[in-house]
């Protein structure tokens, strides 16, 4: 057995398909997002304006957030030094974890050190919970979700995306007692649609089903409060399991879900995932907590990025460019071949100081990769003109697009 | 299905062996390490000496750390905005890989979320680049490296723990072409004894295995630059694999690999709890790479913190405590039944202002559940002095001990 050839060849697959992943080495400098400087590879340094943050509202930049950071690490230090148990609880944890589950109306919340573990080791752990168990996931879930799903060893159903028909088709078919759960998304990041919430719900109701509600790229963006799709819908309480990131919207990095008590009770009581980890930097969860109190009551900021996602969209359509339906702020434009993808972002990057990734499986399906522009409320219309204006010429130089 | 009973019963189970986790509301005060303010359920705040953190060497409150996080903050702000690939990698990321790398030995180094998801996701992936892998791992490997080869789907044998007959006779049973890897922990947390890391490695090279070592409880604190203990062994480039935490005598959070450039990039290229999670935040970067660069040449620090788990554990033998044997820094004392585990923490805590954690099952096998105390160089004298007094003390009242 040669190792080295079997890791080689592993990685000439990936590079064959034309999604050999290159880590374009950023800086972001405080105050000025979203502008970046780019570090080349031959290590020059370039000015960039970054299109594929989800530092969506550029929370990660606010100074109440960076000073309830430093204030943190003045006070306490660096890391919290053990699991949650072992000594690494801190009142910044806890009082995160009210600060959660307040905002989404429940009764406890529990954090973990990523919005992927998160849903791993939740799904997981409901598994084995509750024994029986059967899910029901929509096919456009996260990986997160997918891999925990798989995890917990459960007989699992998959609904056509979006697709309560074919949901309620399933559901009728498994045993009436049988222990239930629909898991889902409300806003699909690479696609930016909303799934079917209400339908869910009430399906849900209908077969006596637990319901699980991933609103990581929805917290701090919908509802009054910033609590999510569910909050703008009227129907946190109808999810039993709400799971969210500090990672996006609030512009720091950790995962949580919010639930009954005797939810989370039990999920922290049985989760390897939570158990055996080193809790959250005191300074994250400090600044977490920091951003998710003031976007609860930043409306203004929710209300700007819309109209910034609004604005870009129309832009693109008028410009004949091939922009993907979405009802949110996410803003894909197809390309459809890897390889193709790559080509147009470096275009993107080198010639016009554009910096925005390439999507390409397994992040989306093969055949439809994609460019996927977040903007936010700092991208100005000046920054909306360049973009147009670069995508056109780089869709009619490598993509064969006619000019208008 | 009555969901809320099925939940109540999870927990109730919990409840009935005598280990519920009830999480100390710790807030550590920078620069008095390892004294901390303890709040107590009823809100009131006392002062406790902690025993039983994972910053081994205090470096949470190191300037040199709190200095680089703060002005990373300073100078990009706080979350890193997005997954490694889309916009979330930056100089401070790169330049901690190279600096594991280098404490390695190794090629480069990729960075993760915590250490368990780079066990978890490192493993679970190298059974997929390498198809028909048998593993062979510890049978005290960690939680997250278990969860990592079970969901490798890889056929697995487990040794008995530090047992190098019974892997060789397992090795030995498996088909001559087949690929092998070796899983095992240089420190195992819980007892404090060290896997036989040569032998292995002699044994990987008999039955052409790969082997992944784990240093998470070793790197920052064996070896002349803290590389653990293959440094110290003189076995760094005999592990194809070595992973490590900055959560712990780093000070921090989060997890990494260290190894060959190709095996990095294949892992880089295909693990999904690499790939879909958002990168550390910048400051955590910055402060981790300060704090293993400051350890590189910080010896003297490493021989205190001997000395000092050396002290402690002549002291609790004299003393007649059941101090468990440890070749290493930790030193668990044997209590063996998790109620009264439980009970000794709380009286320690309560009337005598010392913090640790009963160490119960799942962490520890049923039967062996112990304290586990983690001496510190900043624990002094007259520290160890009151906490074997107040060992000797719960001892006698609570466990039967007769008094010397």
């Amino acid at each position: 057995m040669d190792y080295r050839s079997a890791f080689k060849a592993s990685v000439a697959r990936v590079r064959a398909e034309g999604r050999y992943r290159v880590f374009a080495n950023l800086r972001r400098v405080r105050g000025q997002f979203p502008r970046a400087r780019w570090r080349t590879d031959e290590g020059d340094v370039r000015d960039v304006v970054v299109w594929c943050s989800n530092d969506y509202l550029g929370m990660g930049q606010s100074p109440c957030v960076t000073g309830a950071m430093k204030q943190a690490i003045d006070d306490v230090g660096a890391g919290a030094g053990g699991t949650r148990n072992i000594s690494g609880t801190t009142n910044y944890h806890v009082e995160l974890e009210h600060s959660l589950a307040d905002l989404h109306g429940k009764e406890a919340a529990l954090l973990f050190t990523s919005g992927y573990i998160s849903n791993q080791a939740t799904l997981a752990t409901l598994g084995k919970i509750l024994p029986g168990l059967i899910m029901f996931s929509d096919a456009l879930n996260h990986a997160s979700m997918i891999e925990g799903v798989r995890q917990s060893g459960c007989e699992k159903h998959v609904w056509r995306h979006n697709d309560i028909a074919h949901l309620e088709e399933l559901l009728r078919a498994a045993p009436v007692d049988a222990p239930k759960l629909i898991a889902l998304e409300s806003v699909y990041s690479m696609d930016g649609d909303i799934g079917p919430l209400e339908a869910v719900c009430d399906l849900a109701d209908k077969y006596n089903a637990l319901t699980y509600l991933d609103e990581v790229h929805a917290v701090g963006l919908y509802g009054l409060r910033g609590g999510g799709i569910a909050e703008r819908d009227g129907l946190m309480d109808r999810f039993d399991i709400i799971e969210g990131t500090l990672g996006k919207a609030y512009g720091l990095m950790g995962g949580y879900i919010a639930a009954d008590s005797v939810i989370v009770d039990a999920v922290r009581s049985w989760a390897p995932g939570f158990i055996f980890t080193t809790s959250l930097a005191p300074a994250i969860a400090a600044g977490a907590r920091a951003s998710v109190e003031f976007l609860k009551s930043a409306h203004h900021l929710r209300e700007a990025h819309q109209e910034r996602a609004a604005t870009l969209k129309a832009r693109l359509k008028e410009a004949g460019l091939p922009v993907m339906d979405s009802v949110t702020h996410i803003v894909p434009v197809h390309v459809g071949d890897p390889v193709l993808c790559k080509r147009m972002t470096d275009a993107l990057l080198d010639d016009h100081g554009i910096y925005v990734q390439p999507i390409n499986y397994p992040t989306v399906p093969r055949g439809t990769e994609r460019m996927r522009f977040t903007p936010t409320p700092m991208h100005d219309d000046a920054m909306i003109d360049a973009l147009v204006e670069a995508l056109r010429a780089v869709y009619v130089q490598h993509a064969g697009m006619k000019v208008a």
